[in-house]
C-alpha cells in the first residue's frame, strides 16, 4: 500500500535550489522585494488602531514608490519598467507581509493605474501615469456598487454627455448605485476611475470608465461629491475603503478613458468594437491583472502561514507517549501531518499554476494585441486559479491557525491578520462562485467550437469515444504530458506514483463532467424556463470548473517539475506532486467510483497511501516551506522564538 | 430521484411553535435573556479599541449580575438559583450577541466560580460564592501553561507545602510554566484559581487547584505576582487575557480547593480517591460545564450568522436571467441554497444534541454524586458535541460571510466578529482533535466492557455479527429509534426519507469503524513501538469519533422530532433531519461504497436528492432561521435594513 518511491532527505543546498526554481523568471524582483521588506518600516505590526494602520500603510506605499518597486508595470516613457511580469511578481511578494499594503498598492497601481493605462490613451498617460507611479497622485477604482457587486453590466451610475459644455454629468441616481467598498476613497484618493453607463443623445452605450476628481489638494471632497467611510472591516484596516455618491458632477469630455470608445464633441459615439457585449468584456478583460494579482497574494499569504505553522509544529511538543523519551513533537502526529503536508503540496501546485499564468499574462500584454485569442483563455484560467487560490488560502490559514492552538489566536503571531486580511479575497475581484461559472461557460464555448452544435449523433459519438486528450486544451508542457499519458498504467494496478495515470484521472474527470454538463444544458435552449434548467445544473457547472482548475494545477506542476534543473529538487517536487494528486483524488474518490473509473477496492487504499506519503515527507516539511523564501520579518513571530 | 415527502409551507404560527419547541425546558430563561439583551448596553458595537471594548464588556458583565442572570448555577444558599440547566441556557443566549461578554462571563462564573463551587468546600463557598455571583469578586481560571496547552497533567507550576507556616508556596519554575491566555488576568481579576502540582513532604501528588490572590484592591499586582497582557487577539478583544508568573507566592493552607484532597497542618496528604489518575480526572470532570457551554455558544453564534445571511439571501438580488422579470434573488440559486440549507439543518441537529446534553448535565450535577456512571458518558459526549459544534461554527460562519459578499466583510454587519470571536473555540476548552481522541478512547473502553479483551474468537464472532444496535449505547429516545430501525427499508430501495434506514446507516458506520479500530489497536499492546501503531491509526480514531458524534446528533434530532407537540412544526423538523442525514451521507458516501454498505448506483443519486431537498426547503429558509429566536439587536445590521 506504500507509495513506490521513497522520499529523499532534503538538505540546505537543495532547499536553496528549490527556492531558486520557485522564484523563477522574475527571481531578481523577488530578491529585491525580500531585501526591501526586511526594513523595519515593512514589519507587520498587530493591534494598530485604524488611524495608525492607515497612516503606516500610506507611509509604506510611498516608500515603495521611492524604492522604484511600484513602476515595473508602467511604460518606460513614464518612468516605469515596462515589465508586466515583474510588476505582478513584486506585488506577489507583498502578500507575505501586511496585506493592507498589498491591497492599497493594488488599488493605486494595479486598478486605478491599470485603468488609466489600459482603458485610457496618450492624453491620459501623459497627464497621469508618472504621477501615479510616483505616488504623487493617489486614486480609486470605483466599479462596485451597493446594489451590484458581481454584476458590473447593470451598474446604476450614469455619465450623461452634455454637448453644450462638452462635459459628462456623472450621477448616482439612487442609493443602490452608490459606489461601495472603494479603496483609497475614505481618505487618500484625489481622483476616481468611475465605471458608469455612458449616455449620449438619449442613448445608453453601456458601462465605460471616467476619471472623476473627488478631493481637492487639501483633501476635502469636491462639490457634488459625497464620501463616507466603510468603517472597520474584518481585516485590511490599513486600507481606507469608502462609499462615493456623485450629485451631477461635471467632468470634461476628455475624462472618458477612450481606448475602446470615444464621444465626439457633438455627442457622436464611436467605437471600433461594435458589439456592446464584446466591448464591455474587452474593457473588463484589460483589468485581468487585478484578478491574477489577488491569486498571487493569496498564495503568498498562505506561504507565510504555512511557514509559521510548520516551523512551530516541528519544535512544539505535546503529550508523552509510551516507549518514547520526552513529549512527542506535534509534526510527528499523523493527524498533524495530514493537516499541513497536503496543504503545502497544493500550495506548490498553485505556485506553479500562478507562475505560468503570470508568464502568459506578460507575453499577451507585452504583445499588446487586444484581439489575441490567448486573452480569453487567459481570462478563464485567471478566474479559475483565482477562485482556487483564494479558497485554498482561507482553508489553509485556518488550518495553520488551529495547528498553532491558542498561540495561533494571538495577533502577535500573525495568523489572525493573515486570515482576516485574505478572507475577502474569495469574494472580491470577482466572487469565486461567479468566477467558476465563467470558467465553465468558457469550457462550454470551446467545447462547442470543437463539436459544433452537438446534435444527437455527435453527442453519442463523442461520449463513446473514451480516449481523452483530444478535447482538453493543454495548458502547459504538452509534449511531456503526452509522453506521460502514453506510459500510463491501468486503473486497477497503476503504481500510485504513476504520473501519466494521475493525468488521465484528472482528464477523465473534467471531460466526463463537461460532457454531462453540455448534454444537460442543451435542454435549456428549448425549455419553457431556461433559468430553471440552468439552476438545476449549477452545482454540476461548478464541479466542472473545479475539475478543470485541478487539471490546470496538475499540468502546471508537471511542467514545473519538468523544467527544474536540479535533480534533488526535482525529486522533492515529484513527491509533493504525488501528494497533491492523491489527496485530490482521495477527496473526489466517490465520484471516480460512481462514474466507473476507479474500483472501490482500490480507492479504499487511498487514505492509507496518503498517510504514508505524509509520513515520508514529514522530515522535509520545514525545508519545503523554507523553499518558499518568505522574508524573515514576515515570520518573525514570538511563537517561533 | 426526488425525496418522497414534499415540504409543507411554513407560516408565522408554525415558526412560533417551532421556536417554543427549540427553546425547550429552560424557555423562560431564554425569554428573560432575550428581553434583557434588547437593552442598548448589550448591542454589539464593532470597531471599539481594546480599552473601550474591555470597559464595555465589564460594564455588561456587571449589569448581568444586577439583573440576576449570572447566579442561576450557584446554590440558593449563596444567592444563586440552584439551577444548572438554567445557568447553561442563560450563557448560551449570550452567544448570539457580543461573544466577549460570553467569554468573560464564562471565565468569571463558569470557570473561576465553577472551580470554587465544584473543587472547593464549605469554607470556600461561604467565603467567596456570594461575591463571585454578584460580580464583587472577579477572578481567573489559571490552568493552561505556555508549554502545556492540552496536556494538563504535565503542568509545571508547583504548590509546595510548608508545614512551618502552614502555607503553600506557589512557584513558576520556568517560562514554559507561565500561565497563558488567562481571561480576567490582564486587568480585572483579583484572585486566580491556579492549577499546580501539589508537593508535600517531598512528594508530588499531581495537579490540584489553589486560590491565589493576584491583585490588591487598587488593581496593582501583589508581591511575587507578575502579570503580562496577551495583547490583541483575532477576536474576543473585550476579554483581558494575560499571562501569570508566581515567584514563590505564599498562600494559606486553606486556599487549596479541597473537595477531593486535603493537606493536614503537618503536611499529611489525604484523599478519598487513592488512584491519582482517577482523582485528576474527577477534578477535571467537574469542569465539564465549560466545555458544554462553549458548544452552546458556538451553536448560538452560528444561529446569529445564519439569521443574517439567510435573511439577506432572501432579498438580495444578483444578475438577471432569461425568462425572469428583474434580477434573481440570491437564495433562488441552487448553489446558494446548497451553502445555507444543509448548514441550517446541521445547526438544528446540534441544537437538539446540545439541549439533550444540558438536560443530562442538569440531572447528573443536581444529583451530585461524583461516582455517577453517567458522568463519564457525559464527558465523552460533551467532548464530541463541543468538537462538532465549534468546527461547524467556524465553517458555517465562513459560509455566511462569503454568502454576503463584500457586505459580509464589513464589521458593521457582525459576521467578521462572529467569525473571529468563535474561531478560538475549536482549540480552547480542549483542542478539538484531542477531544475527539478522548471520545474514541471512551468508545473503545465501553467496547472492551462489552467484549472482554477481544480474543481472536471473540473478534471473529463479533465481526461476523452484522446486526447493529447491540453495542452502540443509545443516547436518546431508545424506543422510538428501535421502532424506526425495525421498519427500515433495504439499502437498494429504501425511500430517501426512511428514518430507520438513516439510523441504520449511521449505526453501521460507527460500528464498522470502531470494530476496525479495536482490531488495529490490539496490535499496539505487543508492538515494539506502541506509539507508532497508535499514530498510524490516528485518522481512523478521529473518523470513529466523528461517526459517533454524527450518530449522537441524529439520535438527538429524532428525539427532538418525537417530542415536538405541534404537527406542522414536526413536519418541518422531519425534512430538516432528512437534509442533515442525506448531506452527511453524501459527504461520506465514498466510505459507504468502499465498505460495501451502499451501491454506487444509489449514492450517485445523492447530490441530486440533496439539491431537490434544498429547493423544497428554500421557501421556508427564513422561517427556519427565525425559529432560532435570535434577539433583534444581535442581527440589527445595516445589510438587512
Amino acid at each position: 500500500m506504500t507509495a513506490a518511491h521513497p522520499v529523499a532527505p532534503l538538505n540546505e543546498e537543495t532547499v536553496h535550489r528549490l527556492r531558486q526554481h520557485l522564484d523563477g523568471r522574475w527571481g531578481h524582483v523577488r530578491e529585491s522585494a525580500r531585501k526591501l521588506s526586511e526594513r523595519e518600516l515593512f514589519r507587520p505590526v498587530p493591534g494598530l488602531s485604524i488611524a495608525e494602520h492607515r497612516a503606516r500603510t500610506l507611509a509604506q506605499l510611498l516608500s515603495l514608490c521611492d524604492e522604484g518597486m511600484t513602476g515595473y508595470g508602467f511604460p518606460e516613457a513614464y518612468g516605469g519598467g515596462g515589465d508586466i511580469g515583474a510588476s505582478i511578481t513584486a506585488f506577489d511578494m507583498l502578500g507575505m507581509g501586511d496585506l493592507s499594503l498589498l491591497v492599497k498598492t493594488g488599488v493605486q497601481f494595479g486598478l486605478f493605474g491599470g485603468a488609466v493605462l489600459h482603458l485610457g490613451t496618450e492624453i491620459h498617460h501623459q497627464r497621469y501615469l508618472a504621477d501615479i507611479a510616483a505616488g504623487r497622485l493617489l486614486g480609486c477604482f470605483a466599479m462596485t456598487e451597493h446594489g451590484h457587486g458581481s454584476d458590473v453590466a447593470c451598474l446604476g451610475t450614469t455619465a450623461t454627455y452634455d454637448p453644450v459644455t462638452e462635459e459628462f454629468v456623472v450621477l448616482t441616481p439612487d442609493d443602490e448605485a452608490r459606489k461601495e467598498y472603494i479603496g483609497n476613497a475614505a481618505q487618500d484618493g484625489r481622483i476616481a476611475a468611475v465605471f458608469a453607463q455612458l449616455v449620449s443623445a438619449g442613448q445608453s452605450h453601456g458601462v465605460h470608465c471616467f476619471l472623476v476628481p473627488i478631493r481637492d489638494e487639501g483633501g476635502q471632497p469636491l462639490p457634488g461629491i459625497r464620501i463616507a467611510d466603510c468603517g472597520p472591516k474584518a481585516g485590511l484596516n490599513g486600507v481606507d475603503n469608502g462609499q462615493l455618491w456623485f450629485d451631477a458632477v461635471r467632468i470634461p469630455r476628455q475624462n472618458l478613458l477612450n481606448r475602446y470608445a470615444q464621444v465626439d464633441a457633438d455627442g457622436t459615439y464611436r467605437t471600433e468594437i461594435e458589439n456592446s457585449t464584446k466591448r464591455f468584456f474587452t474593457m473588463l478583460g484589460t483589468l485581468i491583472q487585478g484578478r491574477i494579482s489577488v491569486a498571487g497574494a493569496a498564495i503568498s499569504a498562505t506561504k507565510s502561514a504555512l511557514t509559521i505553522a510548520t516551523r512551530y509544529a516541528d519544535t512544539r511538543t505535546q503529550f508523552s507517549a509510551p516507549g518514547r523519551d520526552g513529549e512527542v513533537v506535534l509534526l510527528d502526529y499523523l493527524v498533524h501531518q495530514r493537516k499541513l503536508l497536503p496543504t503545502i503540496a497544493k500550495s506548490y501546485a498553485l505556485h506553479f499554476a500562478q507562475s505560468a499564468l503570470v508568464e502568459t499574462l506578460h507575453e499577451v500584454f507585452t504583445a499588446g494585441d487586444p484581439d489575441d485569442p490567448r486573452r480569453r483563455e487567459l481570462e478563464a484560467r485567471a478566474a479559475g486559479v483565482k477562485a482556487s487560490a483564494t479558497w485554498h488560502a482561507t482553508a489553509a490559514i485556518q488550518i495553520c491557525r488551529e495547528a498553532c492552538g491558542g498561540a495561533g489566536y494571538l495577533s502577535e503571531n500573525r495568523l489572525p491578520d493573515l486570515k482576516a486580511d485574505t478572507d475577502v479575497f474569495t469574494t472580491f475581484e470577482g466572487d469565486n462562485t461567479v468566477l467558476l461559472q465563467l470558467v465553465a461557460k468558457e469550457l462550454l464555448t470551446s467545447y462547442r467550437d470543437h463539436f459544433g452544435e452537438l446534435d444527437v449523433l455527435g453527442t453519442v459519438k463523442f461520449v463513446a469515444n473514451q480516449a481523452v486528450g483530444n478535447v482538453l486544451e493543454r495548458t502547459a508542457a504538452r509534449s511531456v504530458i503526452q509522453r506521460l499519458l502514453d506510459a500510463a498504467g491501468r486503473d486497477d494496478d497503476a503504481e500510485w506514483t504513476d504520473r501519466g495515470w494521475h493525468i488521465s484521472l484528472f482528464d477523465f474527470r473534467e471531460k466526463h463532467l463537461l460532457d454531462g454538463l453540455a448534454r444537460r444544458l442543451r435542454k435549456a435552449a428549448g425549455a419553457p424556463d431556461p433559468f430553471a434548467v440552468f439552476n438545476q445544473c449549477q452545482d454540476h457547472l461548478l464541479a466542472t470548473a473545479r475539475a478543470h482548475v485541478d487539471r490546470i494545477l496538475l499540468e502546471a506542476f508537471v511542467a514545473g517539475i519538468d523544467s527544474c534543473p536540479d535533480p534533488a529538487a526535482k525529486e522533492q517536487l515529484e513527491r509533493l506532486c504525488d501528494l497533491f494528486v492523491l489527496s485530490t483524488v482521495e477527496a473526489e474518490r466517490a465520484w471516480f467510483i460512481e462514474h466507473g473509473r476507479l474500483p472501490a477496492a482500490r480507492t479504499k487504499m487511498l487514505p492509507g497511501v496518503v498517510n504514508d506519503l505524509c509520513g515520508q515527507l514529514r522530515p522535509n516539511a520545514v525545508g519545503l516551506v523554507n523553499a518558499f523564501g518568505v522574508p524573515d520579518i514576515a515570520v518573525d513571530v514570538p511563537l517561533l522564538r
